[in-house]
């Protein structure tokens, strides 16, 4: 596979949606506008927790130009056990019930009810004429709230699932638990020379991506639905939106805008169905559009983590035991990443003796979702920098006591898989030989470094390529294009047919042009909707040689085909090669269009990163300032380094972000107070250097080019890497995020 | 194949486009609205035949809103051969000049220019500032001028391509001939007992689709051009306007919209080239809608004819000699459907010596486009009168005359291709026991019959069938949809995957979603593209017999798929059927996504009509009224039957307007004088009676399901049946058209 010789994959080439992009002329999520379409706005909740008595909404509906409102009563009330969604891990009826609260609101800003009218001001005044009467309880904000015995209960009917392990039974706030172990931790600790101990918090932080939450549905009299909207997944929404609103799926369409940005935010609906409600109850369509500050109080941020870690080593460096414990607040509504942090966090090592606890645990906060790689930056900032105590104790180089433990192919994963090929030795070498690593620091500067283990996606994929008469293709499938995916498409097919880069279109469809795809996420478009789009395209290079076969009068067999030309290998020299455009012209009259399909249950294949940083604190103020940063990942192969470079620059910097400033600051009853930009402080261009990156290509044997997941990994070590970083700059070991300036100020005066 | 029982196939479900067509939701061609979209006009010739000296547009561009104008020194000078278009035999340089004359004008309502401006009043008044210098020339307006000795000409280069026979060389007006003949004709008529001959002239008349040319175009700074228009093939589109402005076709992106009838009209271009040109030129989306006015001016009706006819027939009504010549009025440009009328004129009938002559003869009036079975109605009007002068002198029953003549499978038609199965006789016969052809008459009326062929189109289809994880289907192709075919492709797909109708979603796609598909035309799409549905349905079908057989652990051989279910053949009493629900819901953890594809050339296979007429003639004014009609065809099989009846009734109306009402009329200097629907008489529902419909179906062998083309042919036989009734009930033979009060009144007064 290494070997193979590519005239496409692995270059450059401009994006196709590039410009339309970079001049305002692409079409996001609320640039949908059509006649006698109506604006919706929701009623959110003003309490953090408690109990609905009643909705009045009958002053809202006589409001002029209001034309229709909507509360829960308007969804059917589902099952309490149906699940659907991603790999049918989402429980429906409380995905619903976040859509739209129907006995209690769960967090500030909770959907109640919304309201469709002929202009934005009066359907957001109409909102306000809705009498709502609470019995106000007291929230639960934070992990060890929910877990200390007595709590408050959010839902009275939950017990804890135990995936493995065990827990008391009985009303809880913890969700689900998780367990992994291997060999005897006592045993373990008791052989360690040294054994570091750590807790560590990490506050809630969101995506951040650019482009609000906006979605327009219209409801045919047929009660055909179409739907557009800002998603990372089509195909999910329309499940999720017709199972939601108990619609029969084959009148449900949905069309995907260009995405400002989900990182996994987008992975999920809340506006969506509302918006066809009121479509449907209003028979007008019906656009609908978060501000940021709904945004912030009512999508899906990732969790806060409360995580206990322990780890052991020989005086050589080798690691012994390990003990990790991981609390996540999951919100109103189980599903925090505690388990995928336990899934990543001690995977990169070799430790023969571990446990594992994840606790998913419900608090009065909004709903999680995902978050690029999600729960892994978390887990890799507890253990990355135990190991990095570990390393100062032993005195022993950072990346060399990662390299004396790093895992490789056919080692055995935490969870009992077998390790393929992995890139992680590959990633600490080229860190290590990198100029950054040994440049020279000066005073209050310090250097971090830290890896981070993700183990991607795989899931299904669909791809069509057709070839037009002209000798042009288009290259068609079910994935919103977040990071340069269509290029990758266009790229992989010009590769297989032989086509210039420009002659292939790549297009994103709808739910009803292109076969199911699971969403764009788990770093699995490039990868997985790329294996499908190399199988389409191959199913095309098998007409095409058919086709010079039949007109040749020889077997298929005997036609290669080589650089968009079939040869003859039968040793007739008489038979020039058929070129691609002559092939696609007489396509007609040799049986008809050449199209070919894809398809696939992608398996996934697992990456790794590492990270090398240095920082200047300011004594006087604690402000610290990145000075130098450095991604190293293994891409796999990069079919398009360009985007592979800007995915680990992006991904680094919303580390950095959650490393050094963002959090969810919230008051005692719940409320957030930082809910726009100016207040939720996330990087800028100015606060940043240069990020520099290194692509390290270890194949990935599941993908015909070695491609791997390269979108997530590179957010998994900026926390642990720059909290080494200000560690060695500053003496002082931070273990809770963000390391603000006044936090690492207070732990100055300690030194 | 007939023994096939069907759920879906031939059934009268409801169209998927119905709802949202009945109640003016569904979005034709001049819906689409965008931000900074300019309205663009054209300016027309108002001469019919003028060399152009100069065109000066510099006091349009000052026009303060005007942003582009255009004329032919816009788009690229084509080479002189240059063909493209359906099958290839569009001449584009032609095709070029009739979208923006270059060096002469050659007809009234020529396009010239065309202006881009905020307005359309702007972009109106802007084409009114377009100073024009011509050289005003005397016009050729119809078929005897043009071919007279001496006559101008419209084009000096022009020589008579001869595809059969020959003509003397030198520049004229006929732009080709075509000949076929077998036997001996000046032995044919002596055998023959009696002959009749007479000359037949028909006028120009338009298609009068509801829905005038529309468009719009956009163009991205990087040159990617989108077009939404109303057209019958959007892949057609896509191909000419790339050609017509130079731009690589992997640029263009051809969206169709819903079609407010096209009837072979919306089979070229006309205003898309321009509304590229000018989006291109002003940076601007531009639209462009053409008035009533506009669409008779300068868009295809189709040919003016003359046709000679002479039959010769034995005393028990064997025919042994035909003598055909037929020229028609190409319009502008070559391109009269005189060879197809030449195809089809004789075909039902076994005639042992012929010669049949056309003529494709240009003049200056507007380039004729297809219509419905074109040329085959006037070709009928010939034969198919004579045929009733020789019944009437034989003193045959007419349909016992064409019964004794009919051609059955394996006759060798005038063209020399050997005939298929075909139901001539089984219409002839269905027609003579129909209660309507022994009604009884009363004074001043008179019963007419005639028979007509049509060979019908094959060409290419494509179209994908996905299979969503909720167990609902979608198959989508790329033919607009004109007469139900959404419904055609949902039946077959409901049939072969065993789904109720109801979730098998049918959508139309644009020229990036689905394989390349010929046309909607030709009445090939739900014949041919509905065969390629088939294929890629049973793709699906193969795919779910894999799944069901690797659940099973048995082979895919061993899997029946019958009503929806896989069924394990092996005699294994303990494997209950899976569903396709079921198979779909696994589909993700089986192997992927399930899609299917289908394409193919689809060979075209001929059809005929029967129809009876009864008219009244009102001997004081010459009113033909219509008092009762009926259509009998052989549709093979019909795959949705009330469709197939709407095409006989709407074939069969358009006919009876081309025989009793319509017509181009021109003043001396080539200007149309009826330019508009109040002016230019079609029929309306209240000038006629129910249309009865009797399908009859002879198996198509070339279709799964036996389908025939149904849309076209049930307008070759109006112009005879309805000149038969007329000559039956007022005892006068009417050899030209259209058979309007006057000129029936003069005709009494002959009597």
């Amino acid at each position: 596979m290494s070997e193979r010789k590519y005239r496409w994959i692995g270059t450059r080439a401009i994006r196709p949606d590039g410009l339309e992009k970079v001049t305002g002329r692409a079409n996001y999520g609320a640039d949908m506008a059509m006649p006698g379409m109506l604006h919706g706005a929701v009623l959110r909740s003003p309490h953090a927790h408690a109990r609905i008595v009643s909705i009045d909404t009958r002053k809202a509906e006589k409001l002029p130009g209001v034309k229709a409102v909507i509360t829960a009563k308007d969804l059917p009330d589902l099952p309490k056990e149906l699940t659907g969604g991603v790999e049918g891990h989402v429980n429906l009826r409380e995905l619903s019930h976040n859509c739209l609260a129907r006995d209690k609101v769960l967090y500030h800003g909770h959907a109640l009810a919304a309201v469709a009218a002929t202009t934005l001001e009066i359907a957001r005044a109409a909102t306000r004429l809705i009498e709502v009467k609470y019995e106000v309880l007291p929230p639960v904000l934070d992990i060890e709230q929910a877990i200390a015995p007595g709590a408050v209960i959010l839902d009275e009917s939950r017990r804890t699932a135990m995936m493995r392990g065990n827990l008391p039974d009985g009303p809880t706030n913890i969700a689900s638990r998780l367990e992994f172990a291997r060999g005897d931790l006592a045993k373990g600790f008791a052989a360690a020379d040294v054994v570091v101990e750590r807790e560590f918090r990490t506050p809630m932080v969101h995506q951040g991506y650019i482009e609000p939450h906006a979605c327009t549905a219209r409801v045919g009299q047929d009660g055909q639905v179409t739907l557009w909207c800002c998603t990372q997944g089509g195909f999910l929404v329309r499940e999720l939106v017709a199972t939601l609103l108990g619609i029969d799926g084959a009148k449900v369409k949905v069309i995907p805008s260009e995405i400002g940005g989900g990182f996994g935010g987008k992975t999920t609906i809340y506006l969506e169905p509302l918006a066809v409600a009121l479509a449907r109850k209003a028979n007008r369509p019906v656009k609908m559009v978060m501000t940021r500050e709904e945004v912030f109080r009512a999508t899906g941020p990732t969790s806060g983590s409360l995580m206990k870690a322990k780890i052991g080593a020989r005086r050589d460096g080798t690691l012994v035991a390990a003990d990790v414990n991981i609390w996540m607040e999951a919100g109103a509504f189980p599903g925090s990443p505690a388990s995928a942090a336990a899934m990543c966090a001690l995977t990169p090592y070799r430790i023969p003796n571990f446990r594992i606890d994840a606790y998913d645990v419900v608090v009065n906060k909004p709903k999680v979702a995902a978050y690029r790689a999600p729960g892994a930056p978390m887990g890799a900032f507890a253990v990355e920098t135990v190991l990095d105590d570990l390393a100062k104790e032993l005195r022993i180089d950072p990346i060399e006591l990662r390299l004396r433990n790093a895992v490789q192919e056919g080692d055995t994963t935490p969870v009992g898989a077998t390790l393929g090929p992995i890139g992680f030795r590959e990633t600490l070498e080229a860190a290590r030989k990198h100029p950054h690593y040994s440049a020279p620091l000066g005073p209050n500067q310090g250097r971090g470094v830290a890896s981070g283990y993700w183990f991607n996606a795989g899931m299904q994929s669909s791809a069509n390529v057709l070839l037009h008469p002209d000798g042009t293709a288009v290259v068609a499938t079910g994935n919103p294009d977040i990071g340069g995916t269509r290029a990758a498409m266009a790229l992989i097919v010009a590769e297989e047919l032989g086509l210039p880069y420009e002659r292939v279109r790549s297009v994103v469809l709808d739910t009803d042009s292109v076969g199911f795809t699971d969403l764009t996420g788990g770093s699995r478009t490039a990868v997985i909707t790329g294996h499908a789009a190399q199988l389409a395209a191959r199913q095309v290079v098998d007409q095409l040689r058919e086709r010079a076969a039949g007109i040749w009068g020889i077997d298929p067999d005997e036609v290669r085909w080589e650089d968009g030309r079939a040869i003859a290998t039968n040793g007739s020299s008489d038979l020039e090669p058929l070129t691609i455009d002559e092939l696609a012209a007489k396509a007609g009259h040799t049986g008809g269009p050449i199209t070919g399909r894809g398809s696939l249950y992608g398996v996934s294949a697992p990456t790794v990163g590492t990270h090398i940083c240095d920082v200047e604190v300011d004594p006087e103020t604690g402000v610290p300032r990145l000075l130098r940063y450095t991604v190293v990942q293994d891409a796999g192969k990069a079919i398009h380094p360009s985007y592979v470079e800007g995915q680990m620059q992006g991904g680094a910097v919303q580390g950095i972000g959650w490393a050094l400033n963002e959090e969810y600051v919230y008051d005692a009853k719940g409320v957030m107070e930082n809910p726009g930009f100016l207040d939720y402080r996330m990087p800028v261009a100015s606060d940043l250097p240069m990020i520099d990156t290194v692509i390290v290509e270890v194949p990935n044997p599941h993908n015909p080019y070695g491609a791997r997941g390269a979108g997530e990994i590179p957010i998994v070590p900026p926390l642990a890497t720059v909290a080494n970083a200000v560690s060695n700059a500053t003496g002082v070991r931070f273990t809770e995020l963000p390391l603000s300036p006044p936090r690492i100020l207070e732990r100055l005066g300690d030194r």
